[in-house]
């Protein structure tokens, strides 16, 4: 057996989603797009639902279609892209409420299904979803004859409590939404950790559940162990890896560990990344391949069985500083190849 | 419909194979590991099996355990890990050849499964896998006795042909190899384009047959088209994306693409990322999200339903330069949300 360990602890994500949910003014629901952060969405919803989140918001009506089979008749699925030429089955079937995002989304969605649910995006100013208030402002009360499920905007810079965009955006909606009487929902993570102004009715956090940046209190969910395929000596001077990226500068000893970019170990991490054995912290030598990474373990006085790459002591945010990337990309990007091990839930 | 559609040219990647073989001056097989670099190890190593490939490498007894369910008893699979605690069974059961890194993993193979093939891996200087010289001295008469099917080593930096450390690993492996009566293999596709001082009796083609560098003359193999959600304009001054990224230095319109890092478009690619519409080059505006990314379509005379971000204007290697990493690492971080469908084969 020589593939990585993938623990995923779905009592901490629980314990996320409940501590965000307490924080919350309203209702709170989970995003679980990106196959639920890359965790797996299936085992993921159903935790949280258990915990008592009934709102759930995927990307695609493809991934919607999944969580329905998944989490059965009671939950709400929002879809963000809205709907899309090619959705309407799916959406009709199976229930979706598509997040209308632009006027020609409006008049296939209500040709199509002229009496199934469906919410609104707004575009607040991020300019990548959702009507803009004039598209808004010429078919607010169409819509709005038409009972939305729900009203929503996306913060551009909310993992940035201090930046002025998320004020100038808090406002805006607030323009485009006076006077609705349908529930709104502006807050992601960063939203909901911004206090109540920005909750509404719905609060829809996801990185923070899954253990990430901006919610610093946040449990971590996962765990990563990789098995050491052998280890190896080397004198002074010796070359490990593609490229001979790394030169022993001392007797060396390396201890080979069996997984790589291949399992979406972000190549960019290189010689930041480094391997746990216990609280010992060893670097990583020369370039991440495909599949294996070299380890120098020469201050370690064992040889060990495994590495921890991921867990307590080295978080998902901690490898995305390696890799000059963000938590939640660290975490999409986990490979099919681990076995995947869930706790509790 | 909203998820990206992922082509792979199962012809393209036969032909590129073909071509690789073409070269070897012995065999050649097939690297198909990492779910064959991402595209999917079954169809990949079903197409190139009907091509004439009976020699397949894989990096792990579990994906080594998959692929022959795929391909049935006709083809040799090689496991570069070798034997690894806990992989007896499926070593023994599915008739996978361990390719032998330590001595460790010698004793563990001969004394679980005596009379089972194996293979024997050389350190010529990478350190990453393999037996050390002294060790291979300390063993290799025991080896032998027992006919290994294959004595391998691999190539530090063979997409490199000027350096030096190609030759010096090509005459480690002669002097460890002297003499020995058993199939030998040293060339990755680096090594099938250096030469047939490289080829030995069996060449390892990987990267060449998904059509990526160093293999310039390679078919492209992948094409990525991905729908446009919505269109909109902004005025000079308005911002894009997380962290207003982009700010628009004119009347711009921006296309909002349904796939991002969530996707494994490596979020380091940045702006530096083109979306293609015919032969028509957009650049990308504000930062890749999960889910989503804005492109600049000011320049098109019409809104497109799709832009192309992988293709023959747009090969694995300039995303791979665009996100400052290799082609493999394109590959491998395809993710599983992309519709996939395959021509020929």
């Amino acid at each position: 057996m020589s593939t990585g360990i993938l623990t995923i602890d779905l009592d901490a994500m629980a314990a996320n989603w409940r501590a965000l949910d307490a924080m919350s003014a309203g209702q709170t629901a989970a995003v679980v797009k990106a196959d639920g952060y890359g965790l797996g969405a299936a085992r993921v919803a159903r935790a949280l639902h258990r915990a008592g989140a009934r709102h759930f918001f995927v990307a695609v009506a493809e991934e919607g279609a999944e969580l329905r089979e998944t989490l059965g008749r009671e939950a709400q699925i929002y879809v963000f892209s809205g709907h899309m030429a090619g959705d309407t089955d799916m959406i009709g079937d199976l229930d979706l409420v598509p997040m209308i995002n632009s006027i020609d989304q409006m008049i296939r969605h209500v040709e199509a299904l002229p009496d199934h649910p469906f919410g609104i995006q707004l575009d607040t100013g991020m300019n990548r979803l959702g009507m803009e208030p004039e598209e808004w402002e010429a078919v607010r009360d169409i819509a709005l004859d038409l009972s939305p499920q729900l009203v929503m905007s996306h913060l551009a810079c909310a993992d940035d409590p201090d930046h002025p965009m998320n004020a100038q955006q808090l406002a805006a909606f607030r323009a485009m939404t006076e006077g609705l009487d349908c529930p709104r929902s502006l807050a992601n993570t960063g939203g909901v950790l911004m206090g109540p102004d920005y909750h509404f009715e719905l609060t829809r956090p996801g990185i923070g559940v899954y253990g990430g940046l901006p919610y610093a209190d946040a449990a971590p969910v996962v765990t990563l162990d990789v098995p050491v395929i052998q280890c190896r000596d080397l004198a002074a001077g010796e070359t490990v890896g593609y490229g001979n990226s790394f030169t022993a500068a001392r007797d060396t000893r390396i201890a080979t560990i069996s997984a790589g970019y291949g399992d979406g170990l972000i190549r960019a991490m290189g010689p930041r990344l480094l391997a746990l054995s216990g609280e010992a912290a060893c670097p990583v030598a020369g370039r991440i391949s495909m599949d294996l990474i070299g380890v120098d373990i020469t201050d370690l006085d064992h040889d060990p069985k495994s590495l921890r790459l991921l867990g307590a002591d080295q978080l998902i945010d901690d490898l995305a500083d390696a890799a000059g990337t963000i938590g939640y990309e660290i975490l999409t990007a986990m490979g099919a190849r681990y076995v995947r091990r869930y706790i509790g839930g």
